[in-house]
């Protein structure tokens, strides 16, 4: 028997994916970027165990027996396989053995967290630490899981690289600059209290591509150069110029969405308050010191640095008053001490009470890792 | 003393317009279509009095006075008398002599429907029948009052044309069909509860003009072609196509104000509601039976057949609960008898109760009237 249990990250995107060119192996229509979040507030952890003596595959979900004849789940597997006995990096029987999945999520469910990245991710990295290959590019396979799980295989701020091969071989992730390249980078997901049922991003993807106009323009004149910007603002740490492309393309990926049809609709009134509190905050301040961003649902995400966090979270909890302001379970993550003064609250609007459920303050982090002794 | 009454129509955009190429001018960066509402439901009435005796000039709206030192007012007031008087159709003292204005609009004000079109219309139209010139091509006049106001001078379907000269000359309004052609059209009008104030349409164009990468494609590649498949479809009363284009439309404006810096959002969760039990509506019947449009605000238009209307009115009664729903004053316009039985209650969800206000009823109608005795 063996057994190996490894974490890996969430992330979030700030240049959004969105369309595939190919179905199949999960093939982007152009490149993303994301940050990669710690580990310590949100993650997967998925044990593998393999063994002669089961009789079949089995996978857990967060407590949960889910069905094994998952397409994507046995392509991962597969492709785990063929390259370790390729590079005969393990015993061939050990290959043949049932393997146990068990994977939890630490994050609360029904956020609208992407855990599918973090997922697969995980699954993968534990499945190349079981057959020995966690040191070779493992990207080209987690992205057949969830195209956006290629880059939680890495630390940082990541560049998913839409390839142009067939095979999708060059259709793989790299770091841009590690973790702590920009240490004070920090971020705040603000959990929205929404009782939508949201359009799956992958019918949502499929009907954009077969209906927008926009997406086109968007893929073929928009994308590269605010990739091309971003990296340079990574590279330069200039706040001003990586949050305004942040906030535009979040803008033009849900203008995207909205202009699909039927049109796929993620962000909310709540959601939109948000947005207007953010543009009204760098107003007050003359820069921009707060950028938002929203993936495929009503929840924000905040990039902001380490300095700005506690005036910013003083104004969301003016903006958006909550019941539980002073619960450790409404502010979860990094603890912040909330100052008396600071930007005048005069400027801001108040919305209605608990539109938030709760809020993660966290950082950018590392990629996965083995966490069982080995 | 001279005076004259007159009234002139609301009209609702199926192809919308959005954004400017000279904002002196109000020369549109592209085309756009709209129907002509009837003037019994919805219609502005201007009463113009020209005396020698009067010593300044004067206007009221809806009963309040208002400034007359407005530039868009004063330069249609000096286009019209400039025309009357080079086509030599008034005396030349009584161009001279001022003139007092009084407004008025049949329509419930703070309804967010665009009263600055059927008011710089009816101020237009009043003005010519003033001086005489009531028989000329007056829409390159009231597009200087408010753009979209050159569409309310005709009836039926009308569609104003950019232009191509930099003077605006040949940006002007034309019939596409009159409302004789297509009587069996209705416009359902779904006013939303609604307490946010919106960015105003003119500072929302010139933000997006500035800022957004998607307008630039709409205009370039996208637009010209929904104007002719439209032309196309009133012409041969053909209600699928018009349905899906007036939607479409709709979406990829709204997509346009959402990809501009900071985003201008006009539709709100009711909004996104109405749009989805439309789609539901559609899928159930397997044909595009109701289409929907939304202006710079959160109100939906729908069009839709007149056959259509018991069923669809008792689909938008189920899914939005009303507390005044058997009031004359919740339901106005064209009478309806609503239906016991129908499509199926069980495919559509019900939202929250009293989120709209009220719904008018109408049709296609007629251009500006006077209908005082002459």
């Amino acid at each position: 028997m063996l057994s190996v249990t490894c974490t890996a990250p969430v992330n979030i995107a700030v240049i959004k994916y969105w369309g595939k060119r190919n179905e199949e192996l999960i093939l982007p229509l152009n490149d993303s970027i994301s940050a990669t979040l710690s580990t310590e507030h949100l993650c997967t952890t998925t044990t593998i165990t393999a063994s002669p003596n089961f009789t079949e595959n089995k996978i857990t979900l967060n407590g949960v027996e889910e069905s094994f004849e998952n397409k994507r789940l046995l392509r991962c597997l597969s492709e785990v396989r063929r390259r370790a006995d390729e590079h005969d990096k393990c015993r061939k029987e050990i290959l043949k053995w049932n393997i146990h999945v068990v994977t939890e999520n630490n994050f609360p469910t029904a956020a609208g967290l992407a855990s599918s990245a973090s997922g697969y991710a995980c699954l993968v990295y534990a499945l190349a630490c079981l057959y020995g290959i966690e040191k070779e590019e493992l990207s080209a396979i987690a992205r057949q899981g969830s195209g956006s799980a290629c880059r939680s295989l890495y630390s940082g701020f990541v560049q998913w690289k839409k390839g142009c091969h067939d095979n999708g071989s060059d259709s793989i992730a790299i770091q841009i600059v590690p973790e702590t390249h920009w240490p004070e980078m920090r971020i705040l997901i603000l959990v929205v209290n929404d009782a939508k049922k949201k359009t799956s991003s992958t019918h949502g993807m499929s009907t954009s591509v077969k209906t927008s106009e926009l997406l086109k323009y968007r893929v073929s004149s928009c994308v590269d150069k605010n990739i091309e910007a971003l990296t340079k603002a990574l590279h330069d740490k200039d706040f001003e110029l990586f949050g305004k492309i942040t906030m535009q393309d979040s803008n033009q990926f849900h203008a995207v969405c909205l202009d699909t049809y039927p049109p796929c609709v993620y962000m909310n009134d709540i959601s939109h308050s948000i947005v207007n509190v953010i543009h009204q905050y760098n107003k007050v301040h003359g820069e921009i010191k707060v950028a938002y961003t929203f993936d495929a649902g009503p929840n924000a995400c905040l990039y902001l640095l380490e300095k700005d966090v506690p005036d910013v979270l003083r104004i969301i909890n003016y903006a958006f008053p909550n019941d539980n302001v002073k619960s450790v379970e409404y502010i979860k993550g990094i603890p912040v001490d909330l100052p008396e003064s600071g930007t005048d609250f005069d400027q801001f609007e108040t919305y209605g009470s608990n539109l938030l459920k709760y809020l993660i303050h966290t950082k950018v982090g590392e990629g996965p890792k083995r966490i069982d002794e080995q």
